[in-house]
């Protein structure tokens, strides 16, 4: 997993992270890899099984099956659709909260920021009305009602949202969910003791979370955000620990449901609140980005400039940012907010509020968010803020090191802003894929882990590797934000591209790894290669495209992972999923599953020889295209 | 756990079962217990983390947290939630397919049976209608509405179901459900990787999902099954291995999920399917009883006696079963299908299918049941059945141990039944337990394991040290199964019992454990222990009634054992379920716990001291009562 070789802590790509962290008088999770570099085999290789009283059993060559009789192959299988059921239950529940947003809004007339995709949406699902807020209920409504549906009632929307002959080969292979909460219940079930145990029943079952994941949870999560919260313009962000400006009262928020603060977000900025700051002697107030909901809120800076202060890291990154003595409130919506922050939390003194109960902290309070209660709510979070900072201020020493991150960062690229940039069209685009000076695209997302080689370490290294061979890379997920804090999303960056890639990035003006944002935009991502395979005639599994989710870190981007394999892309991850420890499993996903969907696994932890794997899919799939 | 000292098999209560297990040449679970043994002491305890892709971590006194931040007691209560949480979704899925099924026979004007509970469910759910099919239909609707509302929708039938002071309770404590298979999934959901980190928070949900699990997936699924089934009536059962008859083309069944085959039940003993065994030389069709489902179909024996043979044996005598080469067919319909039944089918060449895919079987067909396709389905089980025997009779040898077993097990009990019994009013019972006759009761419930002392060994040996001390015996689950083939259901075994005991049951005629069938059944004891409590005028923790469910195996059995603690019960644990590592969640549900509910989880691996424990806690009850 790779430690550095002068202090206890793990590796990072970001050595101004590294030092700042190796500076500081708490312990993070940096220093953790270390306590916990003894991992234990069988879980690893994923045959331990801990669902019953006659275990934990686990399979060795002397025990091949569990007292119950499971083998290897059951065992492993479990365990993997059971990580993705949850993975996707947690998007799931995203797009649920969002949605429920969006009926309330518009019920009560509330503000929508992003007409164009209200209207989009509402075409797409054959809504007809004019009222823009009768239009937003109804495409909330058949959200829900889909979300809500029996297992054995098919949604409706995935027709309507996915690509034609993606939709048509899910079907062939009996792969359509059903309603996609019943899906992550039955999911649940089917991986309890003595219920199923056949693998490739397992594995296919995983695909069809992968669809309701990905059309939902991602895409439409993003979608839907986009008419609440306003589309992303590609504009220029400043990112990294020096985004946090002590003059302010800071709130640093986490987690994935950014409509449960655009309430807050919008009277942060009022005369009347920040004047309550200013009465404390503080400039007002700023929001200070963390994890994927800041990532996303950079997205959308053009439309938060006032109150949002910046993305200051990722999940990896939140007990550096605390830690900053900056911070005076932590205001969390859901993960990623690491147990780690609690502790350093409680030594700087900060206060932890959390709205979503299935995120709440063990020293947080918890307020729980309603739409009708949202006034209430902001009032007390800002009341909590004012406070903590006044208790707090005069007791901790503050410490941003102000050289961490950079002022150039590009953001607000999503599909949409991304084709306006290239004239309204994809054929810039696929033009220069055509001619070869961008060889092809490769999405590396997902999380940020400690394990594969350090702090995105892989994700970083890859991505230069990937550039450097005129491989456009787009990022979503922790992932950005550790490409972002290192440069690599900066026009600056183009220099590291290779010959090709370099000049169409000078030429054009942008770097050569594009910030789709957070996690979420994994659905973008789907958005932009189903658009460049419509434009060009061909299914998804033809582009030359490739996923890499490196450093993948929860059972959600098992569940995006699963998506990625469903749309028929080539998905890499440094680390297997606990899978090893079942040749079945494993040739399922890495062999057969290309002569299904057309997707496949690749697992492999070491930098050049994934990207020299990935380069040569890219490569076969420009000639099977002709190119 | 204990093991034979003459063979390589683990100990079982049934010596009979032990001796035949022994002289087979197959690999059962009771062979495994051996190659097993080495248990993982992180897993034990709880303190295993395998949620994400920097683990797995431990916790030991050098790591006190994993990578994240996460401690012993977020690491434990995270395991526990998500055990209770998968355990609720699989008697919910009960439950919403037992509805389901209800509602068809409503809307189909079907078969129904028993037309005393429905006139009483529909007079509790405030259903106004003289239809018996409009009953059963909108009975089903209020049932599957509640089970589909989101989270934040209390269920409405709770406060219908429960008694009174214990919904005040709950209310009080803010652990009422909201939808139940919203809260299975956000009980997930709270337990992915840095989400919720709060013991509290945890633990307190857990009780929330013992609500939902015990009022709908116990309580009601048996109320529906009286519906669609018939009500259970006292009666006397075979019960063992020597239930099966080789003469007939015999289907073993494994499940809970009943309803799914009454169609098979009624057709099978028509004089043309049975006229097709006949062709093939057998006397027709039996359908042999394994794990609940049989102990299910016991207790309603007086309604299926024509084809039902008999219950042969709980979850881990299923691999016996298959080895006495007498079954032709597998039907499985849910848990406990053992993996371990599957290379036993393979070697008895057994057919095996699987109708609900949830439990589908590595080595079975899957035929997918529905309403509507009852009839095509039960044709292609009864024409497995007919060509499995065809193919396998001449090719294997049948050796059914026709020592196993007795042919005097009372079975029928029920809320109903035992009332009935009692002269239609609890007043005996109570007047029993008043004048010492009978000292208090004790509900020896759920799974078998194979790990606490054996296969039903602590199960058998503490009722046995339970009957002695005048303390009746109610049993519900897998425990029914080994108690019965052990003859603790038969009127002799009053012998076993103390004095007093031993004078009411020989008064009454009735054995000294009462034989209440499946797990599901432990809804049926709430009912008893809810009527006790209503009749006193007190709460149900004033009881003289204690709960243990010694040899829990299943998730499903923490989720049962959820409810008991919300209904305010002691409730005995032979094995800990994967909590010692943690003190702090040790202490909340042995210890603070009966600060809120009333109920408390007691952890005792050992017999004596067990039941001197329940013993005591009765005779303070009874104290508390002036008894």
């Amino acid at each position: 997993m790779g430690n550095c070789s002068n202090c206890n802590l793990c590796n990072t790509a970001d050595e101004k992270l590294h030092s700042f962290i190796s500076t500081l008088d708490v312990e993070t999770s940096h220093h953790r890899v270390e306590s916990q570099k003894n991992k234990c085999k069988f879980g690893t290789q994923g045959v331990c099984c801990k669902l019953c009283a006659n275990g934990p059993c686990k399979i060795t060559p002397k025990s091949p099956r569990g007292v119950c009789g499971a083998d290897a192959h059951t065992i492993v299988a479990r365990n993997f659709l059971r990580a993705v059921s949850a993975g996707s239950g947690c998007y799931i529940h995203v797009i649920e909260t969002t949605a429920t947003n969006l009926k309330s809004v518009g019920e009560n007339n509330g503000d929508i920021k992003g007409v164009a995709t209200l209207n989009y949406l509402a075409e797409s699902f054959g809504i007809d009305c004019s009222d823009i807020h009768e239009k937003a209920t109804k495409i909330a409504d058949v959200i829900l009602k889909d979300l809500y549906k029996p297992k054995y009632e098919k949604m409706d929307l995935v027709e309507k949202l996915a690509y034609a002959p993606r939709f048509k080969k899910w079907k062939e292979l009996g792969i359509l969910p059903g309603g996609a909460k019943s899906e992550v219940f039955d999911g649940i079930i089917k991986t309890s003791t003595n219920l199923n145990s056949d693998p490739v029943d397992m594995l296919l079952n995983s695909l069809t979370l992968g669809v309701s994941t990905g059309l939902y949870g991602l895409t439409l999560t993003n979608l839907l955000n986009d008419v609440l919260l306003g589309e992303p313009e590609i504009t220029t962000a400043q990112v990294g620990l020096k985004v946090i400006d002590p003059d302010y009262i800071n709130i640093m928020i986490t987690g994935h449901q950014h409509s449960m603060i655009s309430h807050l977000q919008e009277i942060l900025v009022s005369e009347e609140i920040a004047n309550k700051a200013k009465d404390l002697g503080a400039k007002g107030f700023k929001i200070v980005g963390c994890t994927c909901v800041g990532q996303d809120l950079q997205l959308r800076s053009v439309h938060y400039n006032e109150v949002f202060s910046g993305h200051a890291g990722n999940n990896y990154t939140s007990e550096a940012v605390l830690a900053t003595g900056g911070i005076d409130l932590v205001l969390s919506e859901f993960n990623c907010t690491l147990p780690g922050i609690e502790p350093i939390a409680d030594k700087f003194q900060v206060k932890m509020l959390c709205i979503d109960d299935v995120a709440k902290k063990a020293n947080a309070d918890f307020l729980g968010y309603s739409y009708d209660e949202r006034e209430n709510l902001s009032n007390k979070i800002i009341a909590s803020a004012l406070d903590s900072y006044k208790n707090r201020r005069s007791k901790i020493s503050i410490n941003i090191p102000k050289d961490h991150g950079n002022d150039d960062t590009i953001t607000g690229v999503s599909e949409t802003s991304l084709k306006k940039f290239l004239g309204g069209t994809w054929k810039p685009l696929i033009d220069l894929i055509a001619s070869g000076k961008i060889k092809g695209i490769a999405g590396v997302v997902g999380c940020s882990n400690l394990t594969a080689k350090g702090h995105d370490v892989f994700t970083v290294e890859l991505t230069k590797e990937l550039i450097k061979r005129d491989i456009l890379v787009l990022s979503a997920g922790c992932s950005s934000g550790g490409l972002e804090n290192v440069g690599l999303m900066s026009p600056s960056a183009a220099d590291l591209a290779g010959d090709n890639l370099k000049e169409v990035c000078k030429t054009l003006g942008i770097p050569p790894v594009l910030n789709f944002g957070p996690c979420l935009a994994i659905g973008r991502l789907e958005i932009v290669a189903t658009e460049l395979a419509e434009y060009l005639g061909i299914d998804i599994p033809q582009l030359p495209l490739v996923l890499s989710a490196p450093q993948w870190l929860e059972e959600q981007a098992l569940a995006d992972g699963a998506f990625g394999l469903a749309l028929g892309l080539p998905l890499h991850l440094a680390i297997p999923p606990f899978i090893e420890g079942s040749d079945v499993v494993t040739n399922i996903l890495t062999n057969d599953l290309v002569n299904l969907t057309g997707g496949r696994l690749i697992l492999d932890g070491e930098i050049d020889s994934t990207a020299d794997t990935l380069e040569k899919i890219i490569l076969e799939k420009r000639s099977a295209l002709g190119l």
